[in-house]
């Protein structure tokens, strides 16, 4: 990196490095950050790229909102505590109201989930965004997929299916017979374009959940990675899925396949032992048991799950 | 991620994951690695893209092996031990041969550079790979680009020009007077494809060095840096550069050009101070000392540097 290249990272993203752990930020070879002691990095990087991730045209800020909260949703669903975050842009051209908007997005991420962007890379080409963060947890404690058992029930955090129905609006591809309230539209779209990764829960996942995963590719697909790695079966009971408000006006049928096999919410899967106590905002909505592969009462029309280079 | 693309990095990137300070490889949310006592993680992340970091077409082998000395250099220029990487790979169609080849480079890197790969992302879009490495310091002996100081040598590891010299090679862009010998061709282009991350330099420059930073955009240039950040000025005498036979047999003033300004060789530069004794591979190039800015007692013909967005 040089010259002008030093100068857009420094203006726009440099100033998002700070935080008690960060012991070096932006602008040497590396950054250097401190672990908690006795705890072990947790890691997980994910790539966006443009058309394939999210719509061409998407406004920057979100661009980085949706990045980052893929990425975090990772060690929330690993129950580590977040520490630090790096980010690689691959951008066309140089454009300063576009990393304005892109570093609006970026801000609110580092200051609302506390990941510090300790290290980044800006290079030109097709627009793509590379996020790596990283987290701790106490050594010994990260929750895995395949920490599920036979007994434990299915819970998920908060609503489903909202990113999915969110996305087909933006695409155009959702043709209701009855036209949709602006704030049911604006609540959906958000979901897409701003999804929250869920790091509030880490602690008392930590406390209380055998394994967990987030719900990138939609519930059913991911259920069946966690189901898979825990060598369980898994049933899924469709009129316990939680729905917002505004998905539940969008008619039932659609709403559950927005919920089943759209991904995009990052909310979690969560395998909870019996005789825990469920707190607001967790779901019970299946139940594991000795066998393997994932049943639910209903087969969702749409696409199961999202895969890159699939058919 | 889903289906054949999970299919398709564990049959090829997966089994790169093992080492024992790896807890949890690919195949979850997030990885988990543990860090030595009494450390402090470093960390850096580099992305290259078709067309702008390597020629079109490169050979997938030395797309990765390029990729991931570009990152590692990194840890090596912090004086940091390597514990692991992660790397997005952005692939416009699945191609088994490619992700065989590439699998080849990265194969060696992970050994040869005891770098463990613990997390991946697949996506399909314009080729383009990110490297996220992480490494290791005891507390508070990260290298620092400031560290350097007036009466400090300025050393450079092994030789440079080559990958520059290789380059131009690639790009047919060499019009020597005389014929090149294959072997040299083949040394020079090896140095571009295939550059070594100078990870074996980390113990001595942690107990022997003041600063260290990495030669990516050129000499010239990356010394700026270091003087600058450590509020030095710093000469540069040509005539003690190290170049290869190679880079020698293709004429003097070319041989410079590449050595001071040409990026790519990953090699390190290091602030050495009075009275230790410089090991086989260190040259001594040239002088801190009060004041500011780099001087050198020839200017290169070249651009200065690598800039992605400059002129």
């Amino acid at each position: 990196m040089a010259g002008r290249e030093f100068e857009l990272i420094y203006r726009h993203l440099g100033i998002f490095g700070a935080g008690p752990q960060v012991r070096l930020g932006v602008g040497d070879d590396g950054a250097v950050v401190a672990l908690p002691p006795n705890s072990e990095l947790v890691v997980s990087s994910d790539s966006v790229v443009e058309g394939t991730h999210f719509p061409d045209l998407t406004l920057p800020e979100y661009v980085a909102t949706r990045a980052v909260a893929a990425a975090a949703s990772d060690l929330a669903a690993m129950a580590a505590d977040p520490l630090a975050m790096t980010l690689a842009l691959t951008l066309p051209e140089p454009d300063e109201l576009w990393l304005h908007s892109f570093s609006q997005g970026l801000e609110r991420c580092v200051q609302s989930l506390s990941l510090p962007l300790v290290g980044g890379d800006l290079t030109r080409g097709p627009l793509a965004v590379t996020v790596t963060v990283m987290g701790s947890v106490p050594t010994g404690s990260a929750l895995k997929r395949s920490g599920a058992k036979p007994g434990d029930r299915l819970c998920v955090t908060h609503t489903l299916g909202d990113a999915a129905a969110g996305l087909a609006l933006i695409m155009g591809k959702l043709q209701p017979t009855n036209d949709i309230p602006f704030e049911d539209e604006e609540f959906l779209e958000g979901r897409f374009y701003q999804p929250t990764a869920r790091l509030e829960w880490v602690t008392w996942l930590r406390e209380h959940a055998h394994s967990a995963i987030d719900i990138s590719d939609g519930l059913l697909v991911d259920v069946e990675h966690m189901a898979d790695a825990s060598g369980c079966a898994c049933t899924i009971d469709s009129s316990a899925l939680p729905l917002s408000p505004a998905l539940t006006r969008l008619g039932r049928e659609l709403c559950l396949d927005w919920a089943l096999a759209g991904g995009d919410d990052y909310e979690l899967a969560v395998a909870v032992p019996p005789g825990v106590m469920l707190p607001p905002g967790l779901s019970h909505v299946g139940e594991f048991y000795e066998g393997s592969g994932v049943q639910c009462d209903v087969s969702p029309t749409a696409r199961k799950g999202y895969d890159h280079f699939g058919a």
